[in-house]
């Protein structure tokens, strides 16, 4: 099967560099050989600067960004432990839902869809549970909300709370300031922003956490994604023990991928992102649709738009790919049945994808109904 | 960085073939792609065919073979239930690890390292223990030994214990009979005789399996590898509703690398496993070597040799890696420090590796020592 043409304008995956294609193509070397080993010290270098932190423990997870969900709190979280999560959306509800399979006792600080987490309310519920840790989505996935976070780590810096935030669809594409922000772990996905096929999340760990995990009581209950046994593969200093197999065709893929976002610069990337959504938010605006994230706290690289009463957005959505071949995902919770979200991320993410998308939805929205 | 060349003959992963690399270089479709969608029952019939299994629920984990064991390992037990593991190297004492973390009672039916375990005393334990799960690897990557299971699987039948085994290295390198041998879940990885990199890892659950994993009072404690929310996607029944992101360019490889194995056929890859394994041992034997597993439950596509004594395994290896671009494993466990391990796996399992090896330990071992 060769893949039809598509640009992918959904919630990610986004669509992959040249390069990184070329570069998921070649030869393997062995996980242990000592001309692969450096390249895993070269991708911790580019997660740190994407991620916005000098935390040593910065590595990909050998599976997709729910697994970095899951990595992050399973570490974290010990049984019986208060945990705090902020949910307007689908993947706070999911990092709820893995924390209490952690074995934590769960508290929401929820939000409508299409709003923010008050900051403030979340921050009032971390003073009252002083829990272990309280964990917060960046880039809500599922509402296109771009959630404030530097007031809430300044908020909590100097407790014992450790703070944690979900960067899957941020990472590279807007700001990521894990140390100013005082974030102790977080978390990505290689498929959005990155452009680099799903497969692997980027997760990054303070010295504190790292602390915390090595301090548990009770084992991990995950042994494949046990921080404590990665880290003698991960770090030369832990003699690049082996635990499990690395998936190598996908790590030559996000060295690609790193390497392309510092060719590019990282400011430069979030300019484009910023400069690209907007555009594509006030086209259709423009065109007459409602925009469903709430304005101020707009994530350029995902827009959650609301289609006009009366129309089948499944049947839209299939002619976009099929007449167009252009992708774009569906709503989910709230916004099921009428709405799309529409990704411009990383490679998407370019004016003639922003001028391809409105143009068709244009014309769709001029046929007679 | 563009890799130097090698040959694969570790443990792990194999060389890729050139077809697979090409794939996985594929432009990529959403994982919800109506054009997408089918490459996963196309995916899941290529595993059936080589499971020998007719199993409705077969697909690939998203995480590498280690994720397998865990994935199978955290759906079928239940915390508090028993488990007999067949432990004689490094992987039977992994799953017995992850069962533990998975909240099972652990007993062990234990084998020295390079000897089967008995399926007389395997058996007799089930029988004594009467255990949720009885789990065994076929393939043991550690010590080179090729485990019988017909006959366990014969004895267990009829019987309220589930079957589990390891199929990591064993998955298309020498016979797998899941449905004949009784078997119920098994696992694999990509990286051996399928020679796809690493990264996936095909599991197959029977019905009265995944009866078990639904019935279960405790939730899966992984959100990530639960079986019922991955059957949602993963089958069209399910109505393929998004859980986590698929790894699609994996996928694409994957898919290749099955259909390589539909080409040659199955049996006719297993023959060629067999013929130039046993050329492979038979020639280090005539170089006056030791092979550590017991005879006739040799694996073919990976052997365990003992080096002479007062050799330094490691500087060996290395020249190999540097002078000859041959990749060997280091001895695991009772092996480390006296033995390597040679892989001849799928793609790698050609007679000129095998002259290539034997010709470069001959010259090694010509040497003035």
């Amino acid at each position: 099967m060769y893949p039809p043409e598509r640009i992918l304008m959904g919630p990610g995956p986004s669509d992959v560099h040249p390069r990184v294609r070329e570069a998921l193509a070649r030869p393997l070397l062995g996980h242990l050989d000592p001309d692969f080993t450096p390249l895993l010290d070269e991708i911790a270098g580019g997660l740190r600067t994407a991620f916005g932190t000098a935390n040593r423990v910065t590595f990909p997870v050998s599976g997709t960004g729910s697994a970095g969900m899951e990595a992050a709190l399973v570490n974290l979280v010990e049984p019986g432990e208060e945990v705090v999560v902020g949910v307007a959306g689908v993947f706070g509800g999911r990092m709820a839902e893995v924390a209490r399979r952690a074995g934590a006792r769960v508290h929401t600080v929820e939000a409508p869809w299409g709003r923010i987490v008050e900051p403030e309310a979340f921050v009032e519920e971390v003073a009252r549970r002083r829990p272990a840790v309280a964990a917060l989505v960046h880039a809500e996935t599922s509402t296109g909300v771009h959630q404030p976070v530097g007031e809430i780590g300044a908020a909590l810096a100097g407790g014992d709370t450790l703070l944690l935030l979900d960067c899957v669809t941020s990472l590279a594409g807007v700001e990521v300031a894990v140390d100013a922000w005082g974030v102790d772990v977080a978390y990505a996905g290689t498929q959005k922003c990155l452009s680099v096929p799903p497969g692997l999340a980027p997760v990054t760990f303070s010295d504190r956490a790292v602390a915390k995990v090595r301090a548990r009581q009770a084992p991990v209950q995950s042994w494949y994604l046990d921080l404590t046994l990665l880290l003698g593969y991960l770090d030369a200093e832990g003699g690049r023990t082996y635990h499990h197999t690395a998936p190598i065709a996908m790590l030559y893929g996000l060295a690609e991928g790193l390497a392309l976002v510092a060719e590019e610069g990282l400011e430069e990337r979030w300019a484009r992102h910023a400069r690209l959504g907007g555009q594509l938010q006030a086209g259709l605006v423009d065109l007459g649709l409602e925009l469903l994230a709430q304005e101020g706290h707009r994530l350029p690289q995902l827009t959650t738009v609301a289609l006009p009463e009366g129309v089948d957005e499944a049947a839209w959505r299939r002619r976009l790919l099929v007449e167009h071949g252009l992708e774009v995902g569906a709503g989910l919770g709230d916004f099921a049945g009428r709405a799309w979200r529409i990704g411009l991320m990383g490679h998407t993410c370019a004016e003639r994808n922003v001028l391809l998308l409105l143009d068709a939805l244009e014309r769709l929205l001029g046929e007679p109904r």
